[in-house]
């Protein structure tokens, strides 16, 4: 009260001068940014600074899959809180010991054991060391258009721009490539000759770096960030057979496709196998406390029974988060959140955006599943030539999420794509909203032209 | 209540029992732990499964600085989370603003940016890399008997055992040795010598290595699990000096010793030199949501200020991290907890500790500051053979852990090192009846041997 230029502030004024002048932010130049202030958050809605409401089809990072504010999540941290918020992974509590048996009740295979980190990047790590210490091998192969984390060995691991500036310094790291039929590696031109020639190409690579050498394939069920591509029906089966004739690890990432996001518990279960190592993070608990992890299946677990696993760190298993996971997990369990993603696909997201697709000229695919879509934008359908650069952006990319936001959508953009990638407890009137925005959008975007 | 097998069970051996069948440990061989469990925990104090208090002199893993479930705490996570759990990091958030701004009141010399992450290991991975990006050039040093985190580029810095079976594949790391009188590397005698030796020891380094290819040095600025050796006077401004001279960042590692562990609110300050980048977690918000962060200075922050900066997380400065930072820094100056660690370290715990190494034969040295205190432990203080192997344990180690506990105190041990690191808030009474059960416990094995 006594700080004359505080209280001619209001409160987003504020925390919009103090965030520039002590905020570091992630993947930019802090010079050229000018952040969006959020002041509230509920449902399917964000607030700005100004006031203005828009509707979040981002799910911020594609991890509050419950929405914002959800009761139950809050009143879960709140208890938990109230009784006790932390104590050291070496000790048993009882909101980490729930969330585990929770997440393993729904892991395919015999993922039974669960390690928690904080994140999708440290649950990345943790998985590959396993891998390497049980297999006895150093190298991993991953493919190109992925993500997998921020820090040194998951950035390394990753196949986005991203890794550019980072890819120093990390040994035994091969990549790939998946299949992508729109961008085909293999210049295959059916869903069946991409699965083929991927698991052709995949046989390859591993024979020709040494089948003896490779600890691990990791790869996204889903690839999220990179452009939301579905595998084609039998690659996983494919992949999984490869892994299995040669010992090596599969890791299978569901940080961003796993927990309802792509209409099933984990988005491996669109190919009917199980991994040797899943990772996880984001929806385990909509993001309302830092939280990832890995689940780990029983050949990899007897490797750590009797000798020391050299890995972990100090908020492994931290209560507030594990308490905010058994919230999340029993809210979808009860109310039917993964089978509604899955609605949402089929009715809603799929076939419209198939009509958005058949009526723009700038959409050169629409893909995804559940509450998991990307919309390929190209300046020419003929030669796909995308509407952003590899890794870059573009005047009509910027203008495009312009057009959204100023008609109060905030939209996911990532190069040249779109994602639709809504929270899960979207209804289905709100899902149309922010479709019709979008349609809007598209327009004045190829209007200009 | 239809479940028997539930209902036949208390809350603690249900928690076990999931514990045991889901729950992956870190740093441990799964089959061989007997994990105790925590169901209650207040100030200085937490309860096991049976209802026993044991006084808590570890502060978990050094982190709950202000206690456990300290109200103004828990009270500002509570109301954080019924206002806004989280939000994407490239928006504005008022807990996240307000955080920063506090973080960089304190830290040392215009380190005035705060990146923040989910603990110490993702902070020293991004110092690291700004480092790297900052100076274009690849080499780290960082000293033997060092811990910097568990993710593969933390770990591989780190100078502990926990670095061995995860020494592989990332180039560029080089250990040096820091300054530790009780056992020179460098056939010192005095705290002087030991100075003067250890810094041309990292001069030589530094010529040999190539200065133009060092990007960092990364030192805790007093180095804490692997056994609190307190920097000999002049040892970090000789450091600092070396680093300017050969335009290398200094990272300091605050994760354990910063926010007042060690008496002043950042350790450095005991050594009266600024570091170009400073890490922490843990006592920045007393660990009970996970957080950490690197504070940047303007040199090294003008680099990203029209280039990005190719790092980021999910989580990073989630709001109800952030506010529960804000509340554990505010209590921080609010109730003098800095003065009150230091006057812990001169008044009760430096003295009595002197006390105990005079009359139990098996202590070796005892050294620290603030609530930042080891006990070395030896079988012979002649030789100074440790009381258990570098690395390893011993049963003289066991029955010393067990005779703490049985006396309800909760030690934290390190190979042959019991380290007295209780919460800040601790009063002196508690402490005193910590060091009297310590007393007896030694007593007991002393006797023994």
């Amino acid at each position: 009260m006594s700080d004359p230029t505080r209280s001619a502030l209001t409160d987003a004024d504020r925390a919009y001068e103090l965030d520039r002048a002590h905020v570091f932010h992630s993947w930019s130049a802090q010079g050229q940014i000018d952040p969006m202030v959020v002041t509230k958050a509920e449902g399917s809605y964000v607030w700005d600074g100004d006031g203005n409401r828009l509707l979040d089809f981002t799910s911020q990072l594609v991890f509050t899959n419950l929405g914002h504010q959800h009761p139950r999540i809050v009143a879960a941290i709140q208890e938990q809180a109230a009784t006790l918020c932390t104590v050291a992974p070496a000790y048993v509590n009882g909101a980490r010991s729930e969330a585990a048996r929770l997440i393993a009740s729904h892991t395919p295979g015999d993922l039974n054991r669960i390690f928690f980190t904080n994140g999708g990047a440290d649950a990345n790590e943790h998985a590959i060391r396993m891998a390497r210490l049980h297999t006895g091998r150093q190298k991993v192969l991953s493919t190109y258009r992925s993500y997998h984390g921020g820090t040194h060995l998951a950035v390394n691991v990753t196949g986005d721009p991203r890794r550019w500036p980072n890819d120093n310094g990390s040994s035994g790291t091969v990549h790939f490539f998946g299949p992508f039929l729109y961008r085909s590696a293999f210049a295959a031109t059916t869903e069946e000759e991409e699965c083929q020639r991927a698991l052709a190409h995949l046989e390859q690579v591993i024979a020709l770096e040494g089948p003896g050498t490779i600890a691990a394939v990791i790869l996204e069920s889903i690839p999220g960030t990179a452009g939301v591509m579905i595998p084609p029906p039998g690659y996983l089966q494919g992949v999984r057979e490869l892994c299995d004739r040669h010992g090596i690890v599969l890791i299978a990432d569901e940080v961003m496709a796993g927990f309802g996001r792509a209409g099933r518990w984990f988005a491996i279960e669109h190919g009917d196998v199980a991994p040797d190592l899943l990772t996880f993070a984001k929806g385990v608990n909509s993001g309302y406390v830092p939280l990832g992890g890995v689940a780990i299946n029983d050949a990899v677990y007897r490797t750590f029974e009797d000798r020391v696993y050299p890995g972990g760190l100090t908020y492994s298993g931290h209560p507030l988060a594990c308490a905010a996971a058994v919230a999340t997990i029993q809210t979808m369990e009860d109310d039917g959140i993964v089978q509604h993603a899955a609605a949402l696909g089929d009715d809603v997201f799929g076939p419209r955006l198939a009509d958005l697709a058949a009526r723009h000229e700038c959409i050169g695919e629409v893909r995804g599943t559940g509450a998991f879509w990307a919309i390929e934008l190209v300046s020419d359908r003929e030669t796909r030539e995308p509407l952003a650069p590899y890794g870059g952006s573009s005047p009509a990319m910027a203008a495009l999420i312009g057009a959204c936001t100023r008609r109060g959508l905030l939209p996911f953009a990532n190069v040249n794509r779109i994602h639709v990638v809504p929270p899960l407890t979207i209804s289905a009137a709100e899902a149309v909203e922010g479709l019709d925005v979008l349609d809007a959008a598209l327009s004045e975007i190829g209007a200009r032209q």
